[in-house]
């Protein structure tokens, strides 16, 4: 037991990944991870699952090499490198989500409009959300996925400082301190796309400015808490999925 | 129990705050409130929670500068001033409804397009619904919040005699004379801000005139009771969210 | 006993009313009717009550003057003249819809474009489903609801041989030979309008032929109890609304 | 018993039934069928029936004619001959869904812009997903269906190698080497539709190109039971439909 980290933060995984099905953040696809607060250079993360039956047992711990470190036997994700990579370039994140998410993609394959912050629930995102283009990276033809370290590590660096990137044509990635933000990251960046793409039907728009960006995610950073309660009732009334 | 207003008031918001939620209107965040009709210079509205989670314990009575006046200890929400302003203005309201509604946003921060009344339903609505800039009053850079008197008296002013005020990149607030008509306008708005956003699309249309919006939103009134037991029976039906 | 209708035409109502509701085709307010077989010059109309509240109790029988011919007691719609004044017009119409569907209403205020039918399930549709609008007709600034028999006249003239006809900023009649063609038709003039919108959006379309349309309509007419089946199931296992 | 297919194949389209009517796919109309691996020139389909309300005893055997080989007394679909033509010509094609899906439809009717795979979840989609257009062919105001061989072959030759093609104003049909791949591609032919609608609304975009498709695709068959035994456990929660 002493080398395991506390259990309580692997039911806040499988709670967070109920939460994000039910949200239709997630499909049978993506995943939601957290850095282990006793093994620093180390994350958990479901095996190879859909996240809507996730469970307390389908956890393994992975290394920034996405090695599995307690040879669970578990299969892990393709796309593990994706978590590995950003936990070692950012101390400061401690989960991690990604997703397919239907009505952000649009904005990670327009040439035309960069997602951006139009309400004060998502001042999380930067003035304009970054996009990783994988042919950039010189993988043309490729399957898309981030298969490997190397295209995790560039995947980390096209996300610098922010607490969201898309990838062009599959999807999005947030980042936060801790699980809880992270699931309301990944919420609010759905409602602000759906937000943003019907005012874009309507023509010219006001978007936040990075000050008022800033001081919004301040506040609502502070009251999480509300959600996070009101989500977790949710899933934990519906029985079964 | 003398000095407390009619128990069945704090049940109505309830059941409001349910409804709220059923009907996508509220998510974790908004609030609705009403007049103490004893204390008409008081009113109730729930503590710091999401509204599909409120109970009958959870509200408490504030004055217009937002003051806990029976010491509750509970942890009132920030923007309470929007509901004291507005009560202390205005009379003959005794229900408001904060909300930060997806559909109704992009008609926040258009700069092409105000909601207006384009079905008999929403009656209620100006023929141009107002919009409140915060940095038109002198707030940069702030986190958009209405957090004390003086924003929540700007916000008053700038919603005057109407039914319904847009925040841009926040939300909207709707007000009533009763619980059940402020539930009736805030689920109506949206679905004119679905309706009026689809016909934009399709190019130009044929909005209410203002005598149609006010002879449709005296009929309509009269039949709220109607939409009411419908959504009751709804949230009652369910056991839990 | 006598001079009762078949008890089973008021609970066919019941579950047409309950279809259109889980449809979303139906809100808080609109109406399903049907004439009766035995006294052909009157019509079974719930009282006023949102559709998905009704019972086989709140059915009343009403004449084409909107009189309740069994004096029932019941508060009877405000609206009934629409169905009146369609069947004293169309006598091969047996059951009529009433409803202020949100996708179908941007239809009803666009300048710019008409519904059609753009699917085969949709043939019922006309070419050009005509819009009533209330302003063409001398009512100027009123409540747009059809209140009495010249308005229920005008309206029915203007429906034609039409199955569907669209009223400006309040929604949409649909007509039928029998109660579950009826709802089969609200259904897909639904489901026709969010393609049609959809489609609009990417510039030009095919639409059907007329031809096409009607020969699409002889065919779906007859496999019509398919989907009857499917909602009649599907309103039945859910315990309440 | 001998003569008879797996019992666990029928299994299997129930089931396929039930998750593409709970995915909005398949609403009243449209059907799931598998070739018979034991007698591979004929194939399993359910009888004229709604594909939420389908079981174990519904299906019956056809051979490439639409010919029920077993006299089982079931009044089988009018379509038929759609998955008849398509296993005669595609001996690599074991499983075909064909649907009326909402979001799909207006790709088939755009004179503008076809289907094309916008993310790396549907890489099974060509770069332009071919259109049966029933004119074309010389079916001139007819009712849309595939009601004869003549039909399904034209819609076969039309589909040539791809694992999908639009049929103009009435739906698509999908096809795979097995099931539950089937599925997964009427999913997400699905999804890719709404982005790529989404997007179009926003300007230009970057689709896949085929070398990623391909790739994309190559991997996401090898995922496909991720999928599955998630939908597989939401139909089988659900009591009832």
């Amino acid at each position: 037991m002493t080398k395991h980290p506390a259990p309580d933060l692997r039911d806040e995984l499988v709670t967070a990944s109920r939460i994000l099905f039910m949200k239709d953040i997630l499909d049978g696809f993506g995943h939601v991870s957290a850095r282990d607060p006793e093994f620093p250079d180390t994350f958990l993360i479901s095996r190879n699952i859909a996240p809507g039956l996730v469970t307390h047992a389908d956890f393994m711990r992975l290394d920034f090499n996405g090695i599995d470190v307690e040879d669970s036997g578990h299969r892990p994700f393709l796309e593990r490198f994706i978590h590995a990579s950003i936990y070692r370039q950012r101390p400061d994140v401690n989960a991690i989500v990604h997703s397919h998410t239907p009505s952000v993609l649009p904005f990670s394959i327009s040439k035309r409009k960069s997602l951006e912050p139009v309400m004060h629930m998502s001042g999380f995102l930067s003035g304009e959300v970054p996009v990783y283009e994988v042919r950039d990276h010189g993988h043309v033809g490729c399957d898309m996925l981030i298969r490997n370290s190397d295209m995790g590590d560039e995947l980390a660096r096209s996300l610098g400082d922010e607490a969201v990137i898309l990838m062009r044509g599959h999807g999005m990635t947030v980042v936060a301190p801790d699980v809880r933000l992270a699931v309301f990251r990944a919420v609010y960046t759905e409602v602000n796309a759906r937000v943003q793409a019907m005012a874009l039907t309507m023509g010219e728009y006001t978007a936040l400015t990075s000050e008022e960006a800033l001081a919004a995610d301040e506040t609502n950073s502070a009251q999480n808490q509300r959600t996070w309660s009101l989500w977790e009732t949710q899933v934990q009334n519906e029985v079964t999925r």
